[in-house]
């Protein structure tokens, strides 16, 4: 383990294959394009799904579960749907040793299905909303693939709800935008712009997507999970209809929206760095680190003494591993414990136990200048404020990284730099046309519209000079 | 809902159909043989995930994911295990669009792309053992499916691990069938026999399989949880082998176990009434519901104003749900609420307020006999207790029927009627055929060889006469 993670200035994509791989968080499997999550990883994205489903309850939502099967004939009800997936679809044609009569698609997403189930038990406006969210796997057969950001097969949820009016579901696919956004900045330290996609971006079979886009370390976008209004789309496709009040037959209001595993790779790329990974404390399967210094064996006793009486002292607020394994320096276990991302690491030597002290080394400040010493009275209380200020650090950072390298370029020339460089907040028309011709041209892509804009403001498309009624975030994406 | 389930007297069948589908569990699916699973019944297999979990963790298990897709060549590398599952597999042919150039088996079980993986993870013997469970769907064919029993697609968790000694892994084996055990019992009030299979029974490529067994409300028993000493087949087939402390390569020792989406429907066969169903208090989604009751809006007020107070003293320590909904009477919600089998019931009326009292009613005392009043002052301990006596009731109610349904056959005669009316607990010689002539003539198999033999008895095997060293536990199966 003395080899060391590539530096992220020379090769960022390498830094962030080593870093997966060396932090243990998943490995390549001998299916092409599908992953293996390993252990560190997954417990990672069990704390994410843990902070989601707790804000989905919170809202009212309840989880169920779908077919990982879909047949065929399902996938195509749906034109656009059908358009947008088609290519990315795993199809079972053999089961139990016979060829199929209908080929099974292996999920992509489940609108179809859900909107097939939703047809069936949606009788009444008393029936409605229905809120129900789904942890599952899905499979989209993809060319090129990188571990965790796009995979044949990832995890996620998948939200779908249906409503009795189109506010309401609209209300509902901004509420779940904010719900995303609460758990990006507050749990996963990242900060994320709300905004509508555009039309050529927006999910295949929605009417409106919405989404919540991240930067990453290289100033690329990423986007990190999605909200989609579908209008009466999947009702009219799947019949989804209830009695209203006057006892009319009405077709409901859907929404989905979708959060994956994707995430992990958005918090390697925000907040790692050259040391490797470095995890938010709201998140980090191990909060904090005690690893004790010794030299004879009489220290080697006085020492594990007081390790033991701070675990114990940690162990109810806080997830805390001791690393009392023989045959391994101090030295080499703040690298494993570095290069895993833990957010506090507690030393504690012979020094220290005269002191009645510990000395605290924070993760998000490496080196000498995030060291300090704490005394032993109070440190569960000292613990806590430090964990709170690495989380607190870890978001400021990450948001003044995308603040400097958001721009608000003068011209197109000045756009084009600021796309390779960044983000641009800029005036677009309005015009797919004008949006294919700077993808074709920069690379960039309008990440999203933000929702936030200045009300009654108008400005000139940074593209073509027309007059533009919104601005937009633009960049190179994952 | 006046639709009454089927009486289990008059068809039993029907009658865990009608409880699966009429308590809001599970549903059909358009696929056939899998199933829907409705937020009632993913929240109670949820808190079934989340014993085991717990169980894992403390017992130094880790969660991981590996992929859906297993390369058809990795299912034939273990020549009894392709022979276990060949005609159950699923397999997609064409991805992205193109037929695959080798097809992908969407996994049964996962001992192949783990074994695989473990390969190259495990180098020494500082690496083990290595204790890993997953959480995932699964698929094997199925011919005659039921609801959560038996269906194309399920959910499980599969435990992998590798040890450097075949003791260990032994160990290993019967520690995970003690924690099934212990859930089952504990938690779902479940009364299982922890034994071994024979070898006809056996887990194809396992060395020894072990078994929780239990007998559901139709005497017939139902396996809930298995445990594999899968020795050195599945290491010599993947090539998983350290280096011991002597620096000699060895073949590492692995074990497999798993319990699925089956304990749902063993939870509702074991407890299950006329009402519909009855959930031990440890898994129920909701524990406690509370029904208000009144005639005017001046009751009305008074009630609800005890009900919301009664609600925030519960709502720390128990699951509670408060049902105030208007349009349907008390005795409609009482019987929605029966059948959706939540274990405690207090209704609150005008009388009860006036008191300073409520109404506890227990789910599995049904009727009169069940219901109490108890003071409002210390109403959270009396709900707490009452919630233990309810789990403890079940227990105990579960393990006399299964005594009273388990026979000691003193001929092949008393023996044919005993496994029609429930289990024989009777001598066997160990010989396969004799195993095989009991089944084809009783439609009984062995269910399991009890951990548990009086040391050093014999006796003549139910069958054949000749000297028998074990008795086993003989019965009709799911």
């Amino acid at each position: 383990m003395a080899v060391k993670v590539t530096p992220r200035s020379e090769d960022y994509s390498r830094w962030y294959t080593d870093v997966v791989q060396m932090a243990d968080l998943a490995d390549y499997s001998p299916v092409k394009g599908c992953m293996v999550i390993k252990p560190h990883g997954y417990a990672l994205w069990e704390n994410v799904k843990a902070g989601l489903d707790r804000r989905f309850k919170e809202t009212g939502h309840v989880n169920a579960y779908f077919p990982l099967f879909i047949p065929l004939s399902f996938i195509e009800k749906e034109a656009e749907h059908v358009e947008g997936f088609s290519p990315e679809l795993a199809i079972v044609t053999i089961g139990g040793g016979k060829q199929l009569e209908e080929p099974l698609v292996v999920r992509p997403t489940s609108e179809t299905i859900i909107g097939h189930m939703y047809a069936k038990w949606i009788q009444s406006y008393r029936d409605l909303p229905l809120l129900i969210n789904q942890w599952a796997n899905v499979v989209r057969w993809e060319m090129r693939t990188r571990l965790f950001l796009r995979t044949t097969e990832f995890l996620w949820q998948e939200g779908h709800t249906a409503h009795a009016t189109a506010a309401e579901a609209q209300e509902e696919v901004l509420r779940m935008l904010d719900v995303y956004s609460d758990f990006a900045i507050n749990d996963a330290a990242i900060p994320v712009i709300r905004g509508r996609k555009s039309e050529s971006e927006k999910f295949a079979g929605a009417v409106t997507s919405y989404t919540i886009e991240a930067m990453m370390g290289d100033y690329k976008a990423l986007q990190s999970g999605t909200s989609h209004f579908l209008g009466q789309n999947f009702a009219k496709a799947f019949d989804i209809k209830y009695l209203d009040e006057n006892n009319e037959l009405q077709y409901v209001w859907t929404t989905s929206w979708g959060l994956s595993t994707r995430m992990v790779g958005a918090i390697i790329m925000v907040h790692g760095d050259d040391q490797g990974l470095v995890l938010p404390p709201k998140l980090a399967p191990i909060q904090v680190v005690i690893v004790p210094i010794w030299k004879s064996s009489a220290e080697k006793a006085r020492v594990l003494e007081v390790v033991r009486q701070v675990e114990a002292q940690l162990r109810d607020t806080v997830r805390v591993r001791v690393d009392d394994r023989e045959g391994y320096s101090p030295g080499w276990k703040f690298n494993e414990w570095e290069l895993r991302g833990v957010p506090l690491r507690i030393e504690i030597g012979p020094k220290d136990v005269e002191k009645e002290q510990v000395v605290l080394a924070r993760r998000d400040i490496p080196g000498r200048p995030g060291k300090r010493p704490a005394p032993l009275t109070g440190l569960a209380g000292t613990v806590q404020e430090s964990l709170a200020a690495i989380q607190d650090n870890m978001y400021r950072r990450a948001l003044d990284f995308r603040d400097a390298h958001t721009y608000d370029p003068g011209d197109y020339g000045e756009f084009r730099e600021a796309v390779a460089n960044g983000f641009a907040y800029s005036w677009w028309c309005g015009d797919g046309e004008c949006e294919a011709q700077i993808k074709e041209e920069t690379k960039a892509t309008i990440r999203c519209i933000p929702l936030e804009q200045e009300p009654g403001a108008t400005g000139k498309c940074i593209h073509c000079g027309r007059e533009a009624h919104e601005r937009a975030i633009f960049g190179r994406a994952y």
